[in-house]
């Protein structure tokens, strides 16, 4: 099940994937709540129902909102695809790279990236989500991905002069509006076990900037998961971002960044598009 | 104005400092949310009045919660006193240092700091946390204080080993139950601009480990506001824990970490006492 939030007329309306269509559930009685719907056996049964009476919907005129009613944590990964770690002043790492956003930092699909006044090295990183469904400590990589309860798409997109101005990336990583993320959640049982062995690809303007395979991953979902447990109490609502493949701006000669103008997608097999334009910040 | 949350009976109750007394407002009609008073003012006239009418608790008796009823963004400040940094192994930061942490670390004034049972690197550090009380974005010095209703006390407790597993300290600062945070917020009229000039210190089981100003901040409240915003937008409720002074655990020879049994406090001039137990998880 591929399930969205939308918006109109200023309420939030939840939307789903039928085959190769979007419908609204016009009728739905239930959370217009993506997690929910996945989380719950009965809301999922008259969602489905719900589905098939659902009224198409022109997917290049809808507003789509962030899937996630609610926002929990949301921990992203580095230097997570071997090839991009090489491509980084960093090593391949021996343990999980963990980095947080702020929800001020999201913006969902079809909305504009915005590329702040401060800094024009404004840098894409296409990237598969796994989004947490059950509350867990220490869970053993062998049950991690019961934790799972969908996957979906992100564009941790990078101010890098402000991520490199001292040790932490914190601030060239949170900067408003820069942190895509749509356009559905897809539930866990609509793709391979862990997300694996899906192409994913970035592409600026139509050009392909990025091309790798989810089974490229140095730590595969089910690690990240259970190490990121360690520390952490996992509930549901929170995310885990999985790293970027090769091919990042900065790391080109000459470095690619994003301006105003451009269009920016990232596509992952079996998760959909996720696409959004770029705007100068002043601008928007 | 000195207000905290408390809970009694299973319900949130206001709480105030009233000269060296702890007093409950229990008539008090307004919402249990100590920042939503002190934003307000004329809830803040009858909290006023409530306090002036309050029943007296006594404070060992008390339990406390997080002093804020919603939280929001948890922005971190490292190396960001000389010694500290010198005692670290980073250079003198040229611009703040931020990282984040997520809500399931904090735990009140009282209740225990968990050693988690994968870590014997439990180590204290003893913060100043300014509270923002207005929204804003790209916030100039001069106007930043402006945006600070309130100051609290932090003890950003890091289990080392896994802070220094890789690049990024997000996993060693962001454990169940390692984030003390209270034991109230004191509206910023009655410190000092800025929260400047305030004696901080750290004790463990009664001896003091971390002795410092908050003069000596390499970089003082404006400036962490300030340039936060420059990536952010700041709203009510997040909070900046600002640094800790030289002292910590990992940097003495030889190392002095946290077990179960020890008691931390953090005392800052004009803030309170901030003061907890740590158990070992398992025995919690």
């Amino acid at each position: 099940m591929r399930v969205a939030r939308i918006q109109e007329d200023g309420k939030d309306l939840l939307a789903a994937g039928q085959g190769d269509r979007l419908v609204a559930l016009d009728g739905w009685q239930g959370p217009a709540d993506p997690l929910a719907v996945l989380l719950d056996a009965g809301l999922r049964g008259s969602a489905a129902a719900a589905i098939r009476a659902g009224r198409e919907l022109d997917p290049d005129a809808v507003t789509f909102r962030v899937p996630l009613a609610t926002t929990r944590k949301i921990i992203c990964v580095g230097l997570n695809y071997a090839d991009h770690a090489a491509e980084s002043p960093y090593d391949r790492p021996k343990h999980p790279v963990y980095f947080l956003r702020v929800d001020t930092s999201l913006v969902p699909h079809g909305a504009p990236i915005l590329r702040p006044a401060v800094s024009e090295q404004l840098d894409f990183e296409g990237e598969m989500v796994a989004v947490i469904g059950k509350t867990g400590r220490a869970i053993p990589m062998r049950h991690a991905l019961d934790h799972v309860a969908a996957y979906s798409i992100f564009n941790d997109v990078s101010v890098r002069d402000y991520q490199f101005k001292g040790p932490q990336w914190t601030l060239g990583k949170n900067f408003d509006a820069t942190g895509p993320f749509g356009p559905w959640l897809v539930s866990a049982d609509e793709v391979p076990t862990g997300a694996a062995g899906l192409r994913i690809r970035t592409r600026l303007n139509g050009a392909v900037v990025q091309d790798a395979d989810t089974d490229d991953l140095i730590f595969p979902v089910a690690e990240l998961v259970a190490r990121a447990s360690e520390a952490m109490t996992l509930v549901p609502g929170d995310i885990i971002v999985t790293g970027t493949p090769s091919g990042v701006g900065f790391a080109r000669k000459p470095p690619l960044f994003m301006k105003d103008g451009d269009v920016c997608e990232v596509e992952v097999e079996a998760l959909g598009l996720l696409r959004n334009p770029v705007r100068d910040e002043a601008r928007a």
